[in-house]
């Protein structure tokens, strides 16, 4: 597979965020400051110090873009990073609890390591920590900037409430799912991508049309993310192979073919209403489920909606004037995230 | 056994401040709705509207008690009461998911009827809600009320942690168990008592005084939390008979017991060291546990302790002038709250 040159956005905030982020979780009780920089990445299990990528870091890089798009410098929008990446990860380890995932990004998953009280409390402080650092920059609009990373949560919650009652459903409507991806993943990149120039005073219109952006490319980055679950490389994404079909996951793309019908459609719900057997599935079998999907058009019209979401994206910030650097900043890292490979 | 009258800033609290806490849990998602409401006492499991108390109330009370000794109506306190009531049941759900509770105020917890994720989503959404409500509130301090709010959430958090690391440990401190109740008791209460007189832009003289007095409150709030889980009446606390305990906790009388040694702290020791058998531990057995804690001077000691955080409480008000009316009923929930019998 052909490594995807990750855009300057990206590598910049790693550098601008990191020294801040460490600030923000030197802050957290001790076991919960442990547990959080073994979950970024930071460290080993054991405490020693580890070199590497802590996750793409997606959301700060939008929220340092945001401050630039309202024409401030990328700085004011590093409480907004570090506030909106403190979410992500609050709702990535209340996750693997709920979904009892005992691997992320190739390495054991906090739960599974220290058992579940440790990964909910660390949950907690993160989430009260994004809020306090939004309150604490100095921003007068720090108070909008942090009720509206709140109002984002809870539609992340809202989400993720729909993903779990979903399981437990035999029939999931396509409008339901993208309402679920909406909230999931569109909530919190609404809010990422207009969050800088939120605390950077920008104008409703343009904090408007940033956020309008931002929660069309979380809908294409869902998109990218469901086909990833089924076909991505698992050396890359760091999940098992086919995860989301093993794990009978009415993604965006199975949702689509399950809600069409014709054959591919009543085979591959004839096959989600099967319970794998005592060894789990065959690789043979989930493979045949994979075919299903992509010859009940699931994959292509997956693509295509990805594509739409994200000429929708790109078209919102057509609405106001931004600065021509920032912009085309921005647009690069969309088109990036919607051909990542993991 | 008496009942005791409770304070007209407890009545008065539960008609002034319930719409406002109805109308903030309206806007959460259905499933954290539904199970809050049942939580809080006011539907039954499958949503039937119940009659009844949702707990004391003690924290939205003193929110706006605190309002009014600032000067100002005790309703410019409601958005203070209702955020430190969401953060208190939020901190209740994730408890009782991690301690594995099934029981609170004699009916079944949440996570027992809908299952831990729901739980742990549902107290998600209350401490997202919590700050919004706050940062909503239009008060000119309201983002300083959020940061506080959730500098103590973090407080009870690391208690939290405390808490549940002293389950696995042989020896713990005196200090170390007072700083855990500072933390798991002391800083909420400690917010409660101050947040409404912040959102009244009190002077920070009164503001500190408040918190250090509500802080102080809590210290006395937990001792006798801790006397009720020994020698509390199960009819009245909604807890099984010397449920602590039961459960080998290690709360302040037995930690007191523990450490001062001698023949009772010793027999103590070794009863807290042996597993109950597999039928659970026999009522005769805990009553011989109680007695040591009573022997060794644990009651007594506790007894005194809260009454000596109650005076340091009482003394925190006395450095600054405040209204006489509010004063006095401060004062008069305060001796009614370390005088309670549930």
């Amino acid at each position: 597979m052909t490594a995807v040159l990750a855009p300057r956005a990206l590598d910049r905030c790693r550098t601008s965020v990191l020294p801040a982020m460490r600030a923000a979780v030197a802050r957290l009780d001790p076991a919960s400051r442990r547990v959080t920089g073994y979950h970024l990445g930071w460290t080993e299990a054991d405490g020693t110090p580890r070199e590497g990528s802590a996750g793409k870091a997606v959301r700060p890089a939008l929220a340092l873009l945001s401050a630039e798009l309202a024409g401030a410098p990328a700085e004011v929008g590093v409480p907004g990073a570090v506030a909106v990446e403190l979410v992500h990860n609050f709702s990535l380890l209340h996750d693997d609890v709920m979904d009892g995932d005992t691997e992320r990004r190739h390495r054991r998953t906090v739960w599974s390591l220290w058992g579940e009280p440790c990964a909910i409390l660390a949950g907690d402080a993160l989430l009260a920590l994004a809020a306090e650092v939004l309150l604490e920059s100095g921003s007068p609009r720090a108070g909008t900037a942090a009720r509206e990373l709140m109002v984002a949560t809870r539609e992340l919650i809202r989400g993720q409430v729909a993903d779990l009652s979903f399981e437990t459903r035999t029939s999931v409507g396509l409008d339901e799912c993208m309402a679920m991806a909406d909230g999931k993943t569109g909530a919190l990149l609404g809010i990422s991508t207009c969050i800088g120039a939120e605390l950077a005073g920008a104008p409703p219109a343009v904090v408007d049309a940033l956020r309008d952006s931002g929660r069309h490319l979380g809908a294409a980055f869902q998109l990218v993310d469901d086909l990833l679950g089924i076909w991505g490389d698992p050396a890359t994404t760091g999940k098992p192979v086919l995860s989301d079909l093993r794990a009978r996951k009415k993604s965006l793309p199975v949702t689509y073919v399950l809600g069409r019908g014709g054959a591919p459609g009543r085979a591959l719900a004839d096959w989600y209403a099967t319970a794998p057997g005592p060894a789990g599935d065959a690789e043979e079998d989930l493979r045949r489920a994979a075919a299903l999907v992509e010859d009940g058009g699931g994959r292509a019209w997956a693509a295509a909606e990805a594509d739409e979401y994200l000429r929708r994206a790109e078209a919102a910030l057509d609405r106001v004037a931004l600065p021509p650097g920032p912009h085309a900043e921005l647009t690069e890292l969309g088109r990036f995230l919607i051909r990542r490979t993991s």
